[in-house]
């Protein structure tokens, strides 16, 4: 199997050579449907484009007094971790968040650092005031990182009254891909609150209200320098001691994901990834990340950070049949049993922003 | 090898599961630019369109008189072979034709039958006539098949006085692409003239204007299925006795092309084959074939069948990158050892229709 290893990694470098780029290009306005479809989603590409989104009210609108005051008393779904870190493997484990209903304004209390506490011993009651419901809330809240980042169009189920201040869709977006998004999900969070590496099977606009937004980007033919394992899931639970606890779930198919951290990569332990060539960039206010699908992603973010991002269904096509391909040859162990019936598995990879 | 040779079978399968049609589909006119380049040229699927060009003047006008009398006098290269294989193997030689510069009106005199004779010996004498310089390159090119087919936009160069009878470009694939066809080429021969398995890299529209043509199909993803030898190219050389010789060239780079015959697949030498899921069409008078790039193709023809075909330069993309994946992982022998620098290789191998 070393000539198919071989050629693999001959094959991602080509890809380098003869169209990628070695930047996250900018484009400095809203592109015409067919040049988008062209240019970047038929090839694959991501860029960052400029002013694509001026108008939205939200980019003036939203700042933590106007969210307080339009959806502070609404309850939303939080992911809450010990170390920022929401799907992402750890020891043997996938640990996804715990996830916690609360209300927006908490959120914003957190985000503020109007509720500072963090860690053991419990130091908020003589601040907080008396050991009311809604204090003892906040204790159980301040500890970890917090991060409003739930999938499944959030923008739309859970906070509709934001959508005045942005538009449903992405009009050329939807004209170039013939389609309307499968869903818009809005994000806020702290600044220690980390996305794993992943992939996700949709075209990802990405737009940062406020703040920025940092990634690290992989193409797809970087696979093959992409260390994966296969994971018991399990979730963060915080215990009556402030401490949480990573807790196996009842489901026992393991899940497959990817070890490595692209901050502090450990290259004696996956050294087939000094071969990668990853893209960084940092998106800013105003500014909107054309995020591929099948693209592996880091995300990172400024303190408080605010956006919204419209996932459109990929085309299960040609490059998917390749993708398909190149992922079951770089599959371990040994390189030797491919999975069957990869059709079938399109979507068990969660996903993630 | 085994488990890459089995997991490439399964990945050729899966093409035409995920995406592939199992029939080449109709269009019923013209389509937007944008809507023909998500639905085919960015999934790499062929369409036959009608109503495509039914402005063109060429449909009504290009009769044999109309021919004759506005370039009869024209000098065009012509393909003339023994058996009406121009670039196809012939034992271990990849043979080209004989290149002959004639009047297209001589042309015309043998796909209407005016010249009849054929083979030794030699019959022409008595019935045309005298033994003028005229009748004597009768003789010579009354031997063989005759198939004008020289690429390089022979429309524009060898032809100009047919451009008023159609359009230089097919406005609707120019705009999708972005870009201008790189050749617009001109096609007339007789029934015999087939053209060999290959493939091209360009996006090909193929506009049948009189007669139909008779295409087998198959997308890159059949590859693994597809055999691939190495030839010495030869080119045939009619002899004083009227036999054509096979004549090795002078360039000692071996060709590599499919010695397979999609009309009789010798399954036993060549059994993986038996995979293979040709698609058939024929196009007739008026209608126009989108042939992907990279798809391997076939091609036979009405007698005297006229066309005009649109090559576009192919982008060397995502798709690209993976299909050299693909090809490095099929080659021969032994699947071993392979090609170093595809890059550099793009172009070597000889493309026609």
């Amino acid at each position: 199997m070393d000539a198919v290893q071989e050629r693999l990694t001959e094959f991602s470098q080509e890809a380098h050579e003869l169209y990628l780029n070695t930047s996250v290009p900018y484009l400095d306005g809203p592109p015409e449907p067919l040049d988008f479809y062209r240019d970047w989603i038929g090839p694959n590409k991501p860029c960052i484009i400029r002013n694509a989104f001026s108008h939205w009210p939200a980019l003036a609108r939203w700042t933590p007094d106007y969210l307080r005051e339009k959806i502070g008393s609404k309850v939303v779904s939080v992911a809450v971790t010990p170390n920022g870190y929401a799907d992402a493997v750890a020891g043997n484990y996938f640990v996804m968040p715990e996830e916690r209903k609360m209300s927006f304004s908490s959120v914003l209390d957190i985000i503020e650092g109007k509720v500072r506490c963090s860690g053991r011993p419990v130091c908020g009651l003589d601040r907080c005031g008396s050991d009311s419901l809604v204090d003892r809330m906040f204790q159980v809240q301040r500890n970890g990182v917090f991060y409003v980042q739930k999938q499944c169009s959030n923008l739309l189920q859970e906070l509709p009254e934001l959508i005045d201040d942005l538009e449903p869709h992405v009009a050329w977006m939807s004209a170039a891909l013939g389609k309307m998004p499968d869903a818009v999900n809005f994000w806020l969070g702290e600044e220690k609150a980390i996305t794993s590496m992943h992939k996700d099977p949709y075209e990802n606009l990405y737009c940062v209200i406020s703040g920025e937004k940092h990634f690290i980007l992989l193409p797809p033919t970087d696979r093959p320098f992409i260390p994966y394992g296969v994971y018991r899931p399990a979730v963060y639970l915080e215990q009556d001691s402030g401490e949480f606890k990573v807790v196996g779930t009842e489901d026992s198919q393991k899940v497959p994901w990817i070890p490595l951290d692209p901050l502090e990569p450990d290259l004696e332990q996956y050294p087939q990834y000094r071969w990668a060539q990853p893209l960084r960039c940092s998106v800013k206010a105003g500014e909107m990340l054309y995020l591929p699908s099948l693209w592996f992603h880091h995300v990172q973010q400024s303190h408080g950070c605010t956006a919204v991002n419209f996932w459109y269904d990929m085309e299960y096509d040609i490059k998917y049949n390749y993708f398909q391909l190149l992922e079951s040859l770089c599959e371990a162990p040994g390189r030797h049993e491919f999975r069957n019936g990869v059709r079938n598995q399109r979507r068990t990879e969660s996903a993630s922003e």
